[in-house]
This record gives C-alpha cells, structure tokens and sequence, in this order.
C-alpha cells in the first residue's frame, strides 16, 4: 500500500472544535453547512451511517436493500479536510467542562456543541409494547421486522400443509401516520408478490393487514381530503383500517384493545410516536418541551446556553404561529443547514439571526404507486406523478451532490425490479430450525 | 387481496417424491432438473436463499451487499408448479421408514431423498480457532467478518488519536486456497479505498495483510505457473504471503504459529478447509469418504441405497482416475444435473448412467481486477479479461435464465461503482459503545 495518509491544513487544530452529536438529516446538514469553513468539524454517532429514514418502511417489506437507504457518514464527509467522524455513542454531556463522553471511557472537548440525537420510539407504557410490538425507526428495526414478516409467511404455509386448510394470519400497525400508512400499503404488496412471484400457498382472502389508530382519520397533519384519499387507498388494497381503537396491552401472539376485543396476530408494527427526551444524552442541562424534546431559542441555542445548540427532532424547534415545528424531515435539515449557519456568526462575532422554517408542503406515500402530498396554498398532490415527485424531492435535498446520480438509479432499478427482487431472510445469528 | 392460490396439478399429490435437503449449486441443480417433469419436488433449506458463495469474499470486504449473492429459492423455482420449499433444518433421516425430521419435529416422507448438504468451515481442532478465527462460508459469515473488518479500522483510527503515532494493524488470512486468495486481495484494496475515500486517517504503511498456508506455493490444485501470477499479484497490492506456516492455536487478539512466532493481530479470516461431514443430517446411513464426505456409486447413489443420493460437496464423487473430485461449484452442479436424470430413470424403470466430471477448468480471482484460470489443455488465462469471463461463464451456468439479465446489470453497476459503495456496519444487535 503506497498511498500517504491525507495531508490536513496546518492551522485546523486551532480552530475552534463543532462537536455534532447525531448522523442523522439535522447532524448532517449541520456539518456539510461547516465543511471547508474556518472551524474543524467532530460528528458522532453510533451507526457509521446516514439512515435516509423516509424509505425505512421498503426495507421493512423487502422493495430496497440496507445499502439503499443507507450512506456511511465518512463517505458523504470524505471530500471535507475539517470533519471527522467518530463513531460511538455519547453517555454525557458536561456543558461546565465543555466536554463528551463516549460510552468507551473517552472524553472529546468542544468549542460549540450540537444536539442532533433524534428521537426513539416510544410505547407510552402500554404493557408488552416494548417487548412483542416491532417499531420502525432504525436500519435495524426495519431488518428485524424483514425477518419477521417473511419467517412468518414461511411458518403460515406449513402450518397450512398439516391441518389442510390455509390458516388465518393477521399483521396489525399502530399508528395511522405516515410510518404507518406506508408500512401497511407496502405490506400488502409485499403479501401479494410473494403469494404470485414466490408460489406461497397461503389463501390472500385469509389473511388480513389491520391498521389502527387512536384518532379519527389517518394522517393528522394533512387536510382532510388527504387523509381520506390515503385511507380509500389502502382499503382498495386491502388494509382494514380502524379508528377510535386504543391499544391496552401486547403478548407475544395477540394485541387487546381497550373495547375489550382481542386480536390474534403473527406481528405487531409499532408506527404510533417517538420520544426526543429518551435519546438525549445524560448531564444535558436542558429545558423540556413537548415529546421530551429540547427548549432552544429562536436561533436554536439552548435556553440559557451560549455554545450548545440542539436541532431536528431532538429540539422543540419554535415555529412562527408561537408553537413548535413538527418532527420532520424538512424541519431537521432547514434547522441543521440554520445552526451551522449561526456558529459561523458567533464564531466571527457575528450577531445571530433567528430560524424560520419554511414549510414547502408535506407528503406520504401509500404502497409503492401512490402519494399524497400538501404543497402550499392547501394544494394537494396524489397518486404515482406524486410519489415520483416524492423521490426526486427528497433525493435533491437530502443525498450529497456526488451521490445523487448513483441513488437516484439505484432506487429506479429497485423500484422496477422489485417483483423479481431478493427476499432474503438474513439474520446474524441462525435461529431456524 | 383478491388474487386465489396458483392451481396445482391435480394428479401432483399421488407423483413420486423427491426431497432434496441443501439449496446450494448442488441441491439447486438437482431440483433444476426435476422442474416440470412427472416426480414432486420439496428442496429443505435452513435459508430461504440460495447463496452465491463464489463472491461471498466481495460482501465480506463491502464489495457487494447480501442481495447481490442470495436468490430466494423460491423465486428460483416459483414457475415450476411441482417444486416446493421448505424452510427448515434437517435434524434427522431414517432410510428403512423413508422420512425425514426437521428440527421442529414435523415429519416429511420421501421417494428419493438427495443429500445436498454441502460443507462446513473445519478448524481442524487448531485450540481458539472456532471461537476466534472468522470463516467466510455463509452469507451471515459474510456480513460478520464486514462488520468486523470496518469496526476495526474505525477503532484503530480512534487509538491513533490518544498516543499521536498511527497504530500498527494486521490482519491474518489462513488458507491459500481460492478463498485465502480471493479475500486477501480485496481486503488490502478495501483498506485503500477507506483510507482515499472515507478520509481514515491511517497509516497504509503500517497495516499488514499477511497470507499464511502450510503448503509451499498458493492455489495448491492450479498448475504452478498459476500460483506464481497469484503470488506475484498479491505481493504487488501489499499482501505479506507467508508459506510453510503452521498454525498452533488462536485467541482474540493473536495467532500462534508453531515456529514459536505469536502475531498480534486486529482479525483471523479462517480459509483452511471445510468437512462434509460435520454438514450432515444425523443418523444417515452411509460411508465416509475423504473429508466426511459420503461415498457414492458411480451412479451417484449412496453406497447399498436404491433411493438415496448424494451430490456436490457433501459426496465424494468418483473421477475418472479413480478419485475423487474437488469439491468446486462445477462439480456440485454438474453432479446435481446428473442426478435428478438419474432420478428419472429409476421413476420411469429405466437404467442409470455412470456420472462423468467434463472439467472446463478452474479459476481464482484475486482482488478485483485479476483472475487465473486453468483451461483445459494447459491454457493458463489471466488479468482482467478473465475476472470478466470468470463472472460471465458463473453468470451462465448459475444463475436462473430469468434472474441472470437483473444480475448481471446489478453487478456490473456495483462492479464499477465500487470506490464510492456503502460500506456499511450493520449489526442485529446494537452493541457499540
């Protein structure tokens, strides 16, 4: 091996040290918004990669691989002589010190430091959530959750072989949100493809996609007619969708609501809400606003803080009408993109200007054919032009410059090839028998 | 969902049965053969994928990802209305009942019964070797030693921070067979493109790929000409190729060699062998041949059965010389192909014919832009050109017609994309600190 390793500007480690706790849309953001400027650039997290979350829910039913919606975060950084990537998870945050702590003992100084933890799922205490119900917010989650649905339809046709008939099986997701709506439209492709591609012998009339909601209509962000739109679409293909139905409790096989009826089912989907305050480090000297999220004044600071800032869905982000922005993606890269904006003026002595967001519509899609969207002025998109217009957009703000050719043709290959396309069981430890 | 389950022949149930236990080349070829023709097929596989383990070393060194390597075996086979799968593993085979016991107790009887079991990574009884040294066998194998390998570098990096200087790193492959060849060669270009592209900010200088065997000379089965390119090659991208080298014992962190020479070393990559026989299902009734293989007749038969036969690496298939032959994927599907004839002609009351290996030669790749290759006749084929007709001629002969366009494009573009591909560490289990 011949290479040198690459050489570094001779003043950077005197410049003032960025450490971005978080590799998510608001971390990245935060750090492409400081490459090759006059600081040097600390971005932490646990995973090596980006995780392009709004396509979680195709990895889940097996329409995109791993690779597909994951970028290792040193390679979105590489071309960026001031960032570096540490991977770890941070266990504290001494804002006296002005330093972290990573969970292997090490401790990293910082001159400004960014909160971009995100955001967990959360089960609101409902017994056996925890446990028996599968959510969908990490690489890891929606592998599990693979595993799970296409075990589940392999156990379903045997047991189909012994008794003659072909059994019941029932999936049940919780949440009508976007995760939700998504999760269960894939689903049902996913159950049809494998009956009519894989030659499973299981009868589609018996088995049964139930999405549930507490509220009384699907996507509570969106106008009405989008929600109604989303949920004749999923009826069409098949989803039975329920509303007013509060979950009690979880077991292993079975979900129970609140009416008291009890349903059997091979797997529950846990799409129903997320915690910011359960992935903020310890130590945080932080004021808690709704979801456990972080208090950050206008121009995303911490309340009281002078070089802790907090973005995305970790920061209770204010928004004009005097609440709070909602947990999404434009929010995360618009506040990250502002943040990193804002250690540059103060880092020059600059006065900070306060963040706006700007709200350029929001979007769901439904299966794989279809998308609803609110774009300004209440004007609402639908259908297979609308889910196209959903990649592309997403595509252009969130995937770097450089990779944006290459995953734009990955994803329109997948997408064509998906009926043909590999529905692996992979898990790192083999527990078949 | 509205679509009813595919009909199915009506006179299927009373056609004699053939179950084949192993979706490799070999199992996979054998069911091939039997497609649409008058006998019902059950293939038992504890994945419900086939792999393609000849590029296996490319998912291990974040070349390709699981996809690229695995084919669902029912998609394989989801056109052919007499071949089902089973998900499963075989614990136990009774030949004077004619059944076979899976691992969750539920029974299938068989006509014919075809041992496709393949082999097993074999330690050799080497003390620490099953428990520290990493083989690459399986796609879990795979994806184990990635993660390992990328966790690696990442921590090293991070060492390198503390005490200034750039930490040493060696990496030990054992084995200089195909396999040793083949992964030691990407591993050294894995290790370059981390350090150009992802900015790891390592020392190329101070990281070793050392290739030990026991044997004087690589590729032991290839003539000596091949060998020699093999070695040349390897030592030009920086692999340290060690001959005579005999392993001792292996624990975490080093390798113990019985020259009395103990190497620190970051991983183990454990390319020495496989057993056929730690592969099989208990209780079979058969004849040990070299390797745990079991013996065959010439008609591919178990040694005293009228029904139950062996293919690919699990048999020891007679050659013409008197031997046996290697245990390489041409034999595994050419010894799968003959079989299921076979089988046939026993159905329809006919004679069987005597298998023949027609050997068209044999090929390593090493790194990613050389191959060797032995033709027949002598004719040694080398560099690129025959990395090309190596993946083409795999390509043709493996891969279903259907499939082999999509996998052909998808590897072509991972092929040239490489340099810029997710390398990815993604475990099931959360576990860094």
């Amino acid at each position: 091996m011949v290479n040198s390793p690459r050489s570094v500007p001779e003043n950077l480690a005197s410049r003032p040290h960025v450490v971005v706790i978080g590799g998510g849309f608001a971390g990245v953001a935060v750090a492409k918004g400081l490459a090759d400027q006059d600081v040097r650039v600390t971005i932490i997290d646990q995973h090596n990669f980006h995780t392009f979350q709004p396509l979680l829910y195709q990895v889940a039913t097996a329409g995109l691989e791993p690779a597909d919606v994951a970028f290792p975060i040193r390679t979105i950084f590489g071309h960026a002589r001031n960032v570096r990537f540490r991977h770890g998870r941070v266990r504290r945050v001494d804002q006296s010190r002005n330093l972290v702590t990573l969970g292997d003992g090490s401790e990293i100084d910082f001159d400004h430091l960014v909160i971009a933890t995100g955001a967990v799922a959360t089960f609101f205490g409902v017994p056996g959530a925890s446990q028996f119900a599968m959510p969908l917010y990490t690489l890891s989650d929606a592998r599990r959750l693979r595993n799970r649905l296409l075990s589940v339809l392999e156990e379903t046709e045997v047991r189909g072989d012994s008794d003659g008939a072909s059994p019941q099986l029932t999936f049940v997701v919780v949440g009508g949100g976007p995760t939700g709506v998504e999760t269960s439209g894939a689903l049902t492709e996913l159950i049809q493809i494998a009956i009519k591609r894989d030659g499973l012998r299981l009868d589609p009339a018996r088995i049964r996609v139930v999405l549930v909601d507490m509220a009384p209509r699907l996507l509570t962000g969106f106008p009405q007619r989008a929600s109604d739109y989303a949920k004749r679409r999923l009826e069409s293909s098949g989803v039975d969708v329920q509303f007013g139905r509060s979950v009690v409790d979880i077991d292993e096989h079975s979900i129970h609501f609140e009416d008291g009826e009890r349903v059997e089912c091979a797997a529950v989907i846990w799409a129903a809400g997320v915690s910011a305050g359960d992935a903020l480090p310890q130590d945080l000297s932080s004021t808690s606003g709704p979801g456990g999220r972080v208090r950050v004044s206008a121009d995303l600071r911490l309340l009281d803080s002078a070089n802790v800032w907090a973005v995305g869905d970790a920061a209770a982000v204010p928004s004009m009408d005097g609440a709070f922005c909602a947990q999404l993606a434009p929010v995360a890269i618009q506040s990250g993109r502002h943040c990193a904006a804002q250690i540059l003026h103060v880092v020059h002595g600059e006065v900070t200007t306060p963040f706006h967001y700007h709200d350029k519509g929001i979007m769901a899609t439904i299966g794989r054919n279809a998308a609803v969207a609110e774009l300004p002025h209440g004007v609402v998109v639908k259908g297979r032009l609308g889910w196209l217009a959903w990649l592309g957009l997403h595509l252009w703000y969130l995937v770097g410059f450089r990779n944006r050719l290459r995953v734009f043709i990955n994803w329109t290959w997948r997408y064509f090839d998906w009926p043909s396309g590999p529905r692996l069981i992979v898990a790192d430890a083999e527990t078949v028998d």
